[in-house]
């Protein structure tokens, strides 16, 4: 169905495809069969995962249990996925710790979690290098469901965290619309963080409302505006990874129903892509953003790297506070610009 | 008065002190009497700020305006506002940049955004040590209000800027719980994160509902078990910087109950502390964590650092998954202890 | 300026006309300049309210403050700003009870307070009907901000409170989209509810993001699909109050970018609203509604009214659970034809 | 297990207890073993319910959805269910809405649905009348999850929505803190809201935070303070009906930890309870609750019921707005002491 629709790729859990009690001929059978349904759709894995939450073993984590065995077995059962995904071609391997998190923070330390957690993780780099993979890691933020709290609850979290491991470069995000949403933050600026720091590996798109629980709807179904400065931004800088839709039809829908939901996350991507492209192009628009963006060649002396003279004439200058405050931004105008864009009325 | 109810300390924005009018004669005058009263109230200033976030000029943001001429003037006011802070003896200076945000992402790039942060942060730093100022940043996050939405919106974002700056080792955060909550996170969860790297330098006290206004009630008022999680914490580890107040009265006061109000934070911080000692020294309490988070010693040379032989021994170890699945892990009993200490009838 | 822009109305609390310390003197001749300027203009009052508020003297509320002569002064306030309005010509007398809260429940009785807001109400409707006024009360609702909590949260309160009144029938209620969206409510939702219940005096239309302060946005500015239903709604029934844009432009804006601001208001209620004719001529997304609402002639008889027969023929009729299950709703393939229509793409 | 754990009723979906394939004989025997049971352990059951949510024939809802047949089939179900709750004795029947509701406003108008929800509540009331059961209906509000948006989202939505049937006097409300919570709405009002109409039929006691997922945590397990005021108002108002634990253990629970989970709900209830006894036994608390609420004599005349007299005296009475104001009103105060009473430090 995925090639019906016109998909590129598909990515799956370990235990989507191998059953977790497979035995390992059971196992080699499903990948050979798999393999050859690949070759015959055209269809690719870019990006494989471990499922660490689904199965009552993880009920208090995986990485972060309290319980070593579980650390243990979470390990071997992420080594085993590895494998899998490289047989496959996976080039991303995304984490997400659904259940590396508490209900109350009295039986588990959160310092103790995060040294877990970076332990493990150590660990899983150090297991790739030797086996020569060529593989990175996304890890994925998700603040809250199915724990109370879940650890490292933000991209931005995540962004702190990879800079105390042992191989940073080998580790990214994939941030989720859906998983900021809930904490009501603005998806683009976690999204131009990952992108700043060089880690936007890989980008599970869907759409939710603020404040909620995970909706994962339909790309761009529901906050019309973030979708399409998403899009923009991802066009415009051009990130060449994964666009993933991580989604799922409403429950409403029969067979379909979901192919309809599967194209109209495509449709809704492209048709956005063309919006940006419209608006890179709208003289109007790009006239705004030039004033509103324009350099004062009086002041650059004054920016930029740090010097003593710099310092010195910047505490010497005398600013009109006043009249510089007078400066209208002229946003209201180029806000209801791009309104009128994407509604098609320009 | 803050003598009057026992505080230590005082910290306030450079125009709180000093009117952003002032001339340099008034400005001597003005900070000669204010460090003649430190001196007989016996009261320090552990921390300075500026306010770019008053003032109509800072209406599109300090460091991140898109006018040139604002962002020179933010470095200026900032200069001279450390100058003032280092006078007073601060050895931290905090950043809270209120108006670092945008209303629509139409106008303002966030890459560009999150460059200029960096660049002025830069340049701030290399100030401080060319003067040879005793001085630490600490940066606080706020995810909304009074801009739609602010740039770097937890603490867990600004862990992760501070890792792209060329000072990192000078700058760390100042979480506040109330703009956590905003967000509806888990303020312990962020500030062990913080701990953990080594960059908690500061920390803001008060407290507030999720996914609200920023509220800054009296410490504690509202979320008991997140405040006493918190003080344990802060206790437990040591931290040994300001335990810093920001929260103001409720409206509906007059001068005796701001009193209520000050002393209100402080005692319930005390009370909290002693309620910490009690669930360190309580038998059950213990017995039961060192029950939950026991070792077992079959698996110590599995985890920990990586090496190939112990990736070779977790690959063929046996996992009885579903006996470890049955294990109870004793939360609902620890929880509900938690309950009863903190309720006084243990 | 409201003219130039081509409003068709304007509110005002009674002290954004005439300063809360003016002698009658003044207050006469500033109502008298006042009623020349809308004679001049055209521009009328639909609506008035009254400050209570903003002063000092509701911290603790008006009409619930715990404080008797802060009640019986709010019923002065508003007796006079009723007669001012309606000496304007005002047909609708909004209440907004900013500090009708509490920020601990330890205070103030939640029943007593409500009890006095009844108390307030029915005297004041009295008060209209003794001097013959044709004039109608809307109530509206917000859940917090300023208050740590304000009473009867969102508009469903509101109509329950109602129907407690003395004179029902003169109170409806004006909801307003940010107010609703601070819980994270569907606004649509309670606005149909308003107007089944024949309650839907008054509407304030702006926007905001999800659980977050109070943003007062421009109308449409950031959940165009929320809006376009909500015009759709309002257009369909054929909602005749005003359309009263209770917003501001963002703070980044001089005089020019506020007529933008309020032109854009406008200019995208009427977009929207001619999306709306769009959505109702348009043959594929007509053909699917009438498919997804069908009737099955076979069930009609079993529904609507109560009756002993159809209650009996319910009970033993067989009813295939899992054939119905399997029809597929839709609403998918609906959903994104609303997208692209809204998108102008189709 | 839940006499052993000393619970005082029992509740259940219909489904719960017989399965929704169940053949009229099963359902009979069924039941008679229940019964039996019920008599052994004492146990009642003060409340029954239908399962209308977890089935796929209700996917797009029960008595709102767009298929007639779900309808007539809801109703089917509704009313065998009812005669199975009168049988077990139940004197409350609660409906929860679970899917009455939406993911997009374009395929269901939210007029048309709740004219729907109205005509099946007037038709099972008048039900529950022609058998002459003594049965009172409460509906319980959320206001979303697991649709996207559920109708009559809060307690509040509920009351006004039952003043417009046909038989309000039969029909109540059955508040749920975490729902409201969902909302972030203050749960105590809402209960005061429906108390005040006599309409708290029956409350689900749980807990959660804020803008979350629906978590249904223990009783108290996370606001303690709103779970006090909430059992101060029960106990002072003298609620009589049932105080129903609608709340699940933790996943990482085993049987023991269940049974800890549920001892942990009554003990919090009675501890929170005897600690309600000790606040109104407070002195200090009571004379600050006195003076805090205290009547002032002048202005008795000038409130409660309209006058015309009254009207007139108070337009000519002089009020001092600034002295008024700067009375005090001592919440951070009374706050604290109610902190230190709950910390059992008083």
């Amino acid at each position: 169905m995925l090639a019906e629709v016109g998909a590129y790729g598909v990515n799956f859990h370990d235990n989507d495809l191998v059953p977790i009690d497979a035995t390992p001929a059971e196992r080699d059978r499903i990948v050979r069969d798999f393999k050859n349904a690949l070759k015959a759709t055209g269809i690719v894995v870019p990006m494989a995962t471990t499922n660490l939450f689904g199965d009552p073993v993880f009920k208090d984590g995986a990485f972060t249990s309290n319980d070593p065995k579980v650390r243990a077995y979470a390990l071997q059962k992420t080594m085993q996925a590895i494998d899998l995904g490289v047989e496959l071609d996976a080039k991303i391997y995304v984490f997400w710790g659904g259940r590396e998190g508490a209900e109350t923070d009295a039986g588990k330390n959160p310092l103790e979690a995060m040294k877990r957690m970076r332990e493990a993780m150590n660990f899983l780099c150090e297991y790739v290098r030797e086996q020569g993979y060529n593989l990175k890691f996304a890890l994925e933020a998700k603040p809250n469901e199915p724990r109370g709290d879940i650890y490292l609850a933000t991209t931005g979290h995540m962004l702190a965290f990879i800079a105390t491991l042992d191989h940073p470069e080998m580790v990214g995000v994939n941030p989720e619309v859906a998983h900021e949403h809930m904490a009501g933050l603005n998806f683009l600026h976690n999204v131009a963080q990952a992108w700043d720091a060089g880690k936007l590996f890989h980008i599970d798109l869907n759409d939710q409302n603020f404040a909620r629980y995970d909706q994962d709807f339909r790309f761009g179904s529901h906050n019309f505006k973030q979708a399409f400065f998403l899009v923009k931004f991802l066009e415009d800088v051009g990130y060449a990874g994964p666009r993933h839709f991580d989604a799922h039809a409403y429950r409403s829908e029969d067979v379909a129903g979901v192919k309809d939901f599967a194209t109209g996350c495509m449709r809704t991507y492209l048709i956005l892509k063309e919006k940006a492209a419209q608006f890179n192009a709208d003289k109007e628009i790009q006239a705004l953003l030039a004033e509103i963006n324009a350099e004062v060649p009086e002041m650059t002396p004054l920016l930029g790297k740090y010097s003593t003279q710099k310092a010195a004439a910047l505490k010497t200058h005398t600013f009109d506070r006043e009249i510089i405050a007078k400066r209208g931004l002229k946003y209201e105008r180029l806000d209801q610009l791009v309104f009128e864009l994407l509604m098609g009325v320009r």
